[in-house]
């Protein structure tokens, strides 16, 4: 078996991608005692003519992943940003003019979420506690010409008790779900939203659609999962007008009744066995017409 | 070699106990509009006189522990409760008074927390968002004579940015680590208190100790996690006099100032890098004189 | 605010799509006294007409995604396969032909591996013990016209502790890496390849791709993960001829070299710190020319 | 409300231990061409006299936590060791001896496992690939008058697709669980063994009792899970002398049958549901007469 040799070369690279992944930053911005914590996860990709380090290991295009991570920590020393749009737009663009053979940078990163400490009905200057599961993320994508900055929410978890009925779908030979008029709907919402013009505040673009998400999932007498992630997705286009289109997904996590009549019970609506898989699985993206 | 031949049988069984784990609760409690939900995680383990099973195969002392997933199902239908710790004892008590042969049971439960959705200021009447990865937990453990219940939190997540210091520590030929005024201090807490009376309010103690704390960690100037873990440890004791001793963990998750010297910039102690390991880890147990 | 009322309607859906994720299934296959076992986890996601569902609520045109987990173990249960690649195309068809305004299915399936126990040079007709993380994957994507059939490796983890350098590269004021000429390479490889012929042969098209990335990777004398990454998926295009594009994804696990010299020691390139956060993440496409 | 005010202080300290957790070591160990690689996850935790920094803040007893972690990296750098055993040792010797106020060290150390690259029927020299999620396993704790060496396994994945029976098991009100004499069992098992012996290998033993272990699972027919665990522990004890105890931990990894009766299929034994939760849970403790 030939091992040093290199190969026969069938094939022609058509596309590459590199970067730093997971790159982790704490920054605290200080005004007077107030502080103020971000904790902010950074994945970086960048595309280009890097041709000859795949082909021979020539090197000498090659941005070190490396010296990307120092990148980060550096621009966030030097730069104050109040949304991870901004850091993402710094980041992407300080690639894409330092490198001139760098023709695209991907920018993503993804918000540890810390609330403030309140104490008496006092919020207190420099303790947080975790916001819970929910995180806020940004993908920021630049080429030579423009930039597109897409923004959004990952692991919003929701439940309600009522006010969910699923009924009249398909009846066939492979249909054994009972149709029920009140059940339980629950879901770990991911949503992301592009935006079509330069000037937005993006943490007013988050407060807005992300209550209009809970808002619609609490008050939405549903249907199916997919009506409220539609009439979700329409409230959030009409709250927030400089976003261009807006997905949505929504895992259906089942709470399944437990069969209570072995044991000569009935279930009332009231016992469920949880459940993580498997899940019903809805997305849909609607933009503006 | 030989296989289905039994083994000489060099040992003699000493411990033993089996059960279910992971058994997931939903449990919908309506009053009027207004719907409650728990969701909950329960483990059970048995102790008894189960050596024939172990020995030769025979069952006839066993309880499946499918049965036992069955019976957290059926008591949480035929019961109404406040808290775990209620529910626990429910479940300790059935195991132990149904079947002779057992003489101990623990059940575990863990409480996924779900908040409130709040629209225009008020309380929606039946849907939820998650609060966090905060959990609440309990043990009951009970034998022939007596139960011992536990509480606890876990995975409570706190930062503070400033009053943390740390210095004055053995410097020997293994130290590399300066001595610090003002550091970030991180943590992500677990804890558990021990009751010594039958009367108490386990949902009134739950506050009131998660509150002493956070307060603590909060106000505290910490010369080590040590000293605020000993702190919030007392004030939780002052602040529920039915418990009788409270055992705190907290990691140490540092935050390590990125070093910005070879780009010729000073850390105004701004810019860290997260990291989830290696972390410190403290605990003791604290108990009333 | 507004409640129950529908928002205006800025927007139209653009696209949308709904499954089944996470079903999991275990096939047992026997043959006289040699069992053979599948563990797989199926994803399911359909598109079509589905608008009515999404816009008022009529789910007349819904296959319950109640009733896709059931025709997974129904047709598991109905059809001998040898692969998951062929179980992919059996579900894929039976959605697209069954139900006519569905315009579009996915399936994605992924098998944890078993291996065979092996007893005094024996293969254990019945038993089985876990073939580490390493899972085979694959996706049929079928429309009205055509199917197309991707297969996979997911989690395969590697290292090698020399014939990897790492020089040459640029080298400016965000670059701290110093170049290196002996490092340890580790890497969790994912790879994913496109057949572009109707006939071929799954199984042993994974053995052939999977034997070439090893091999190449223990075998190349590695200037950059990029070089190695490229003659990986170059050498697989060689060994498997129904193969038309291959991608490759290899996260640079980077191990960390302990400074000794606080404690008077020399590394000599043997003591390193091992570390998941952040890595270097490489990609690429090679297609048949 | 009091906040930087100290509490009363209504308890006593009655434990406390801290450490470092989660130190991850690299170490090369070079015999010409040939190369070995461990890779080591190390817990440190020490008790002794360490009041002063829980009760004032004084810190001067405190080895801080940083200096262990340095501590594991130049003791790696400085002795050979054929066995995570051997290196837990010296490093728990090391804390006890050189800071004279510790009366407690507990060392663990987790082992990720590599094996070597075969190609052409040749192991590679300095190649490896990841050997599955099974991780050795050790604890040695010292205090000043002697130290206890426990071994094991963690995660070892095992299935069988027949020789499983479960009947005979209590029936009452709360069993629907049907009796079944050809069942599929599956566990992920850990086992922790005791030595009461200066003089033994640790590397023979593991392999002498994981072959154990994996030799009964796959021989003995089953009538419980009970059972089979503790004829796995009477031939591990039985294969390695220098073993006083073995515990086990199976938990009972239920693959449920498939209902295929709606569908007018007959279930022969072949298709299941696989879960993760909930599961049955058994240990044991078996000593050496």
């Amino acid at each position: 078996m030939p091992s040093e040799n290199k190969s026969t070369q069938p094939g022609i690279m058509t596309t590459n991608s590199y970067g730093k992944s997971r790159v982790r930053l704490t920054k605290i911005v200080r005004e007077g005692d107030i502080h103020n914590i971000k904790e902010l996860t950074i994945d970086i990709q960048i595309q280009g003519e890097f041709d000859r380090a795949f082909l021979s290991g020539d090197n000498s295009q090659i941005v070190a992943t490396d010296s990307m991570k120092n990148t980060v920590y550096v621009l966030a020393a030097k730069n104050e940003f109040e949304s991870i749009e901004e850091f993402g737009s710094i980041l992407a663009e300080h690639f894409i003019r330092t490198y001139k053979h760098v023709s695209g940078v991907t920018i993503e990163i993804e918000e540890d979420l810390w609330q403030r400490v309140v104490l008496d009905g006092k919020a207190h200057p420099h303790a947080f506690f975790g916001a819970g599961g929910e995180k806020r993320w940004c993908q920021v994508a630049t080429d030579r010409t423009r930039a597109t900055v897409s923004s959004g929410i990952r692991d919003l978890r929701v439940v309600k008790t009522t006010a969910s009925e699923f009924w009249g779908f398909i009846r066939d030979e492979y249909t054994t779900l009972p149709e029920v008029r009140d059940r339980i709907f629950g879901a770990t919402i991911a949503s992301t939203w592009v935006f079509d013009k330069a000037d937005h505040d993006f943490n007013l673009c988050y407060e807005k659609i992300r209550s209009a998400i809970i808002e619609v999932f609490a008050t939405h007498h549903s249907l199916s999962v997919q009506q409220t992630l539609y009439e979700a997705a329409q409230r959030a286009l009409d709250r927030c007008n400089t976003v261009k289109s807006i997905s949505l997904i929504m895992p259906n996590q089942h709470r399944v009744p437990f069969n209570l009549e072995p044991f000569k019970l009935e279930n009332t609506n009231q016992i469920f066995i949880t459940t993580d898989e498997p899940y019903g699985l809805i997305s849909a993206t609607i933009s503006r017409k």
